[in-house]
């Protein structure tokens, strides 16, 4: 993958632009999120695979079926799921409103709902809260970002040029968080001139690598979605150029979604090669960062590296050699042919007590690899967890 | 499952007996268990799948294929994993040690080891540990017990009468747990008479839906072994009684593991019916007491039920209709056709702070069911794993 330079601070790509409000639905903070683009945008999008999905994610599979969007509008606090119909009416509402702000018509929004699952959409406060919001749109992406977080404990933005067009991400998603097929709320702007079906395909290429490759806690999330707007304005850009920054952005986006996973203080990339498959390496990737022991021992800083081998060999259906698997911690072999090596304890309890851990491992029997990322587990996941909906 | 009445307090069948002793592994409590049977008894086990299996597995696999035991050797503390061939070396000495001990040949002792994986076994420390402890040999299985915990807050053994005869059951653990072909360690000792092919499918039988539907934290020890030694002295016994009183004590012995996985404060059952297939209702099962925001909730007695639904609806392979599934807590509808009810949240609350939390879920798509055991994620899960390996 190419070096590419993110923007500090992150910008948008020529014609967008967003704004945040506080409505009524968190006490404190932003809750409400309105991204616009002053023309039509190609668009794809890709979502949760969870079968209980939320209201707004029935909605967007519906509206993204055109391939067309003028923006995305956000709401933080309630994910409208597990509300029946009248949460797909309310999603509606919520679509009618942001278009009527703008000017354009429902099926050019695509609608989001993040927070605690069950609760009805307060659309009133949402439809108050829309209204003049236009005046207020600006260039800022860090400013749409902090009116989606839940537990985030800060907005998640950034930006990087291709050719002449800018692209930008904006996400959110810090628990519940196992993504398949897309994450938590990912938005990616573009100017770049790309048709609908391309752009698809690139998204679907580039969450592959990296979103579907995070977990903070096994959980897939029921709002998980994932969408992309290119507006055009920035003219074409090479195909394969556009894919690597895109691919890069959302690397980068599922790391620092990782670190800020809820009480994490590490993120661990887990790199596996040498796999019999690239299915048997994601695999195996995935079960080292979701692991509780594993994220234990990187959140101790104990040595235990026989955890490795554990969540290694606990992938059932994987060619997998014990004679032929070496593992490493940020570069320090620990492993060599499936037995702990005779180190210095020392040694990997500095290596294990960075703010980046990485966990390699090669098992020698193909040519498969894959990356995951995730984080270690804290009391702080507990103290989040333990009182959500009650807080 | 008919009603089994356990012994109170337990007791082993005729002809079995058991010792444990300090050794020098552990600083303080038992480090070393031996269970015996004055006559050659016939035998069966499972092992993990864990690819990494410990060097007593190994050995274990090979020693059980003559399907005949006169006893258990089990130490704690080091589990003799990845410890390369020295390690099976060490586990040969440890099966000869304790077969002069008793007098038999090593092929008739099963060893087991439980502790840190890949730090080397102090084979001295247990062969002069094991010199004289037939002396000490007793009917009271919770003494044998008491050898083999590591994390386990209590010692855990079972009997109960079926017939003539006596099933009684050890085991330990409670962290790296997610069984998949047996348990961490368990031991079933019977004065049954039962041929060692039948003993192998009845152990089958009872593990599929006890230990196997088992999980603390989704990790799969390197070490699991569930193994059941038959001597013969109190007859013959009808096989289905046999089977259903083997059936409810591995059940009863599951429910004792969960509830006291690491750190745990509450068993967490969660039923599943009307599931398109057994193995759908299996998975499901099992994604309900994985989830760590369903223990999180339960932990915290947080009514956000809507996680129920994320943790059915993340079983993507799995036949699920949201407009037919009910949800249930300790018998309190919280779910129906799909969506969360409109209930009294501090009677939810109140469910939620038994110390046993059954989670039912009725899918209504076909006759499959099953039930997983599990249990809450608290502070001191993490208190027990970063440090597991320093401590």
């Amino acid at each position: 993958m190419p070096d590419i330079v993110f923007h500090d601070p992150p910008r948008f790509p020529r014609g967008f632009r967003c704004a945040s409000r506080l409505v009524g639905l968190k006490s404190e903070g932003k809750d409400l999120a309105l991204f616009v683009s002053d023309v039509e945008a190609t668009a794809a999008a890709l979502f949760t695979r969870n079968h209980f999905p939320g209201a707004p994610v029935v909605l967007g599979r519906e509206t993204i079926r055109e391939g067309r969007l003028r923006g995305v509008v956000v709401n933080s606090k309630v994910s409208n799921v597990a509300t029946g119909e009248r949460g797909l009416a309310d999603a509606r509402r919520m679509a009618a409103a942001a278009a009527e702000e703008i000017g354009t018509s429902a099926n050019r929004f695509l609608v989001s709902s993040t927070g605690v699952i069950g609760v009805r959409l307060p659309i009133e406060k949402i439809e108050a809260g829309l209204r003049g919001m236009s005046a207020e749109l600006q260039s800022d992406p860090l400013v749409g970002a902090a009116g989606i977080m839940t537990t985030d404990t800060h907005p998640k933005a950034l930006s990087a040029s291709v050719g002449g067009a800018t692209i930008t991400w904006v996400a959110k998603g810090s628990g519940m968080i196992e993504p398949a097929m897309a994450t938590m709320l990912a938005y990616i702007f573009t100017d770049a001139r790309i048709d609908a079906h391309a752009l698809n395909c690139m998204l679907v290429d580039a969450v592959h690598v990296s979103f579907n490759m995070l977990s903070v806690d096994t959980d897939t999330s029921t709002s998980d979605t994932c969408v992309i707007l290119a507006n055009g304005l920035g003219g074409a850009v090479p195909e394969r150029q556009f894919q690597e920054t895109l691919n890069a952005g959302c690397t980068r986006m599922t790391e620092i979604l990782a670190r800020d996973g809820e009480g994490a203080k590490h993120l661990i990339r887990a790199t596996v090669r040498g796999a019999a498959s690239e299915e048997d390496a994601r695999k195996i990737a995935k079960s080292l960062i979701n692991s509780p022991l594993v994220k234990t021992m990187v959140h101790g800083a104990d040595p235990n590296v026989g955890r490795l081998l554990m969540a290694v060999g606990k992938c059932f259906d994987c060619t997998i050699r014990p004679a032929l698997t070496d593992a490493w911690i940020n570069g320090f072999q620990v492993v060599r042919a499936g037995a702990r090596l005779d180190f210095d304890d020392a040694v990997v309890r500095k290596a294990l007590a960075n703010e980046v851990v990485d966990l390699e491992v090669s098992l020698g029997v193909g040519d498969g690899g894959a990356r995951a990322y995730g984080c270690d587990l804290t009391k702080g996941y507990i103290d989040e967890n333990a009182a959500y909906y009650s807080s």
